[in-house]
């Protein structure tokens, strides 16, 4: 029993190498255990127990700084900083965070969830050590999958200007959350099946010094390499081969699955939750799949998360050339649907609300300048979607919403939202973003026969006087619960709108109210500045309508409960209808 | 005299080998002549003529398409493809944009401005193709100065997953704005010195097939060269290496110099005008170098445009180490600074408003969800600012101020600005960011005493009543104006407020202003959506005071005149005066 007693790096130096061995088999355990209960991203870990090791045996963390790109990398590392109990202890396992994390422990330097940053950041850590004067070794650990991307690839290019130490660990284990795409995938094969001696080398050609580690899974090869490279004088890139989900037989067969878990059962890896309920994901699958037999020019994208789209591998191979996988690349996912409409194609990119902020000169440039029909499905956009600090789905109406001559549309049904893909996919006059509503999907067999080309027009759904209730996509339900409750409350009859378009006010119908309401409120699923409910807001600016405004604060929160956020917030229907009735 | 019989490509093709020479010589000497008049970039469209006619003598566009990556590169196919008159006749110079621009020409697919754009874009244009069917070649042209941009890095990476013909030109005339900086630099050194033949090639790494052209001036060899990969079956890059400036002594001998020029007199190369005046730029260089020289821990970073910052190379040299240049890199810069603010560094990243938004997401999470105190200054953020619409100031409002924990400021004046600065470079709690004023600095002379740390605290710098102006950043002045001219018209002394912070409302005080005040009305330099003055309407929202906001119009203007959007947003200080005076 190794793990138990490793308190931080300085425990792992301890070790013989047969100990190291017995400490990685352990780490494995304690991580398969830790997975099958609670869920998270499985596969990386698997692959980086004994580079971890080895990384924490080589070097003197936190004097050297190790930084981990997609930190779903991190958790054998938290696992040998003082970490060990959220792996070894059912009641710790929340005690840490998915993500690297330095109010967590000194050997984390940032909080990083999004991809493709390490070698960036690791450059700042090696600048900043020059300038001080201070001493230390600066580690960038990424994975192949993650070289993809532009932040990626810029960080590469400029590495060989650092002067001093910089050690590029690249974790090749051939596998990107999916397969990988892209030509530079090819020269880390070639790399692969030369033992790294091929002339033709991605990382000697952006001008950085390459040594290659055949064995990623063993820990005197790896040892080896990261002393060779200690106190480098100069940028090096340790290129390692590792297996995704070493380790754990159902793993290693099919990697992509793999590659974040809920809990399962170990024996057969089969699921403890049945998630095949249908869901906007196997919906938009479902609708696309369809839609591309009956035109070929309809195309979908995906930067390498194709499930949330509903597209695993059976309907990627279903949908052959008419679905694209750019590889972490959402800048190029953005330019290339972009130049797709220019000859014809009707691109549909699909991405999580999280990611999208990725690309926004290219959303900005390539896209809206152009005015170019492309249609962009923005998934868990909502306070309902994931809940890591570096993944929350709360900002994208500021970001995108602002952005002229996008249609940005909200749904609050299955049935809306594949009335508004249909249109957009078609349609040849505006770029069109759809958000998806959070919480579960609401389908209500409703026909829709509404007009989305025109522009900006809002609906009454439920005619009312003095209060107008306006609910924006996931809320507008919410709304329709406020109008029950203040009727309840107050004997008014409220009236009620979905808006439909986030992009733009309805100025004729928020005229009209004037006459008969007093307050109008809007609920949207996102923070509140920059968003929906301030143009409202402005518009009523100089007339005696008074608005309130509901929606999230400006914040960074990190693993919410959704309960307590809804109600710091005002976003119970009780809540307000109070902050109506105090307005009246 | 042939470039005057020019009207479209099919006239190229009718030239002998001697003819198209002569051709190139009348080009750039159409080009010096409207470059000394009128202004605009230099050096990229002088290296480019030879390879421009090449592609036009080769390719058969429009069937075949042609993407210009940076488009100032496209004045010489502007030339060709039926837009002469704008490079010969003064009275036709302002005839066409300085971008490619798919309103003036069929052979222009794109308004495109940023840089690292082309070889996305025309991988979709290649997909659209295989979508639909349809032939034709694709060919991206790309400068070697842009290939360190993540979008051009992800699309050299995915082109090698594009099916049939794509032709990627890199127009390699060793520089960038100024120098080039990152290792795939030293690749392409060696390529050119090997005559293309070393074996360590960027490009083949990245999986495509590869031709190099030493002569890249000479229209003999750019004929063969792309003829030999006309209707290529797969991507292909063709190097050419070409001199920037070629034909022009002093742009010969100073490429940095004249990337870009004003109207200069051609036998001595010296400007028109000077341009020697104090601005943001010179003041910000002649600060941060001060402060260098105290404080060996501050870092200047800029992403290829040094100059803006004030560093020319005079200035560059004096910083030494002190000054990065990251490169065309907008998302490493901003990685940078964060990683230089956790190693004890503390940089500041002056940056254009039109290129800030190319690193959203780095922002977001590299920065800001770390809460790292990084100084970004932000320059030409106004109407007053650049004015094609690739390039416009307006939208930085809404795209950083809805960014949690930033810290966005809005100065005023040159004292206002570099107590900012001051203030920003040396605190350690806040990512903070300094939008400068537009139009000519200000400067008052005026001790600045504000303690910066006390975060959205706003300032009444003329208490008045009935009326209150918040007037942010480069509107503060015409606050001052409108509250004299309704003094004039209405006998109303108004409260003028200067609110310095972007990204917060100071509560109290707009919370006592309800007291003696009927209305509060807004003034920002940028688009009204998502921006500052709506942040202060929803805060007015359940009040009866009245709330205007002044600002421009979310749309994409290009090249406009300043007076006349200025006059169609009501932004003069009558218009304001006379919507004031409707409410009162």
């Amino acid at each position: 029993m190794y793990l138990e007693n490793i308190n931080g790096p300085e425990d792992v130096k301890k070790l013989s190498e047969d100990e190291l061995n017995l400490l990685a088999a352990e780490m494995r355990k304690a991580l398969l255990t830790r997975a099958s209960k609670h869920g998270g991203h499985f596969g990386p870990n698997f692959g980086m127990v004994e580079a971890t090791i080895a990384l924490h045996y080589v070097f003197e963390s936190p004097k050297d700084k190790i930084v981990f790109d997609v930190s779903p990398q991190t958790y054998p590392h938290k696992m040998l900083t003082g970490r060990k109990d959220a792996y070894l202890y059912e009641e710790h396992y929340d005690d840490v965070s998915g993500y690297s994390n330095p109010e967590e422990s000194e050997h984390d330097h940032f909080v990083i969830g999004h991809t493709s940053t390490s070698v960036s950041l690791a450059c700042g850590l090696a600048k900043g050590r020059n300038l001080t004067g201070a001493k230390g070794n600066v580690i960038a650990v990424i994975g192949d999958g993650s070289l993809s991307g532009g932040e990626a690839l810029e960080g590469l290019d400029y590495a060989a200007e650092i002067d001093g130490n910089l050690v590029i660990v690249v974790n090749d284990n051939d596998m990107s959350i999916a397969e990988n795409h892209g030509g530079l995938y090819s020269n880390l094969k070639l790399l692969r099946e030369t033992d790294g001696k091929a002339e033709c080398n991605l990382f000697k050609a952006m001008g950085l010094d390459y040594v290659y580690v055949g064995k990623g899974n063993d820990i005197k090869s790896l040892i080896d390499a990261f002393t060779s490279v200690k106190d480098s004088d100069k940028p090096v890139v340790v290129h390692i081969n590792t297996q995704k989900g070493k380790g754990y037989a159902p793993a290693e067969a099919d990697k992509e699955s793999w590659h974040y878990s809920g809990p399962f059962d170990i024996e057969t890896g089969k699921p403890l939750f049945n998630m095949d309920a249908e869901d906007y994901s196997s919906v938009t699958a479902a609708y696309l799949l369809d839609k591309m037999k009956k035109d070929k020019s309809v195309v979908a994208i995906t930067a390498a998360t194709p499930t949330v789209m509903g597209f695993a591998k059976d309907k990627r191979e279903e949908a052959g050339k008419q679905f694209v996988d750019v590889g972490i690349a959402e800048e190029t996912a953005a330019a290339l649907a972009s130049g797709i409409v220019v000859n014809g194609g009707k691109p549909v990119w699909g991405v999580y609300s999280t990611f999208i902020q990725r690309a926004y000169d290219q959303i900005s440039q390539d896209i809206c300048i152009n005015n170019n029909p492309v249609t962009i499905v923005n998934f868990c956009g909502s306070v309902y979607g994931m809940n890591d600090v570096t993944h929350l789905g709360l900002y994208d109406i500021p970001m995108m919403s602002n952005i002229p001559n996008l249609v940005y549309l909200a749904p609050t049904t299955k049935e809306e939202y594949l009335a508004m893909l249909d249109w957009s996919i078609d349609q040849t006059e505006h770029p069109v973003a759809i958000k998806l509503p959070g919480g579960n999907m609401v389908s209500d067999g409703k026909k829709i026969t509404k007009d989305f080309s025109k522009l900006n027009t809002y609906e009454v759904t439920d005619k009312g006087s003095k209060v107008a209730i306006i609910g924006l996509g996931t809320f507008y339900k919410l709304g329709e619960d406020v109008a029950k409750l203040i009727n309840e409350k107050a004997g008014i009859k409220a009236t009620v709108i979905n808006p439909y378009y986030i992009t733009g006010v309805d100025e004729k119908l928020l005229d009209e109210l004037k006459n008969e309401h007093d307050i109008v409120i809007t609920i949207e699923d996102g923070i509140l500045d920059g968003g929906f409910g301030e143009k409202i807001a402005r518009f009523y600016g100089d007339s005696d309508v008074k608005t309130l405004n509901f929606g999230l604060k400006k914040t960074f929160p990190d693993r919410y409960v959704v309960d307590d956020i809804i109600k710091e917030n005002h976003l119970t229907d009780t809540q307000i209808v109070d902050d109506i009735m105090k307005l009246l």
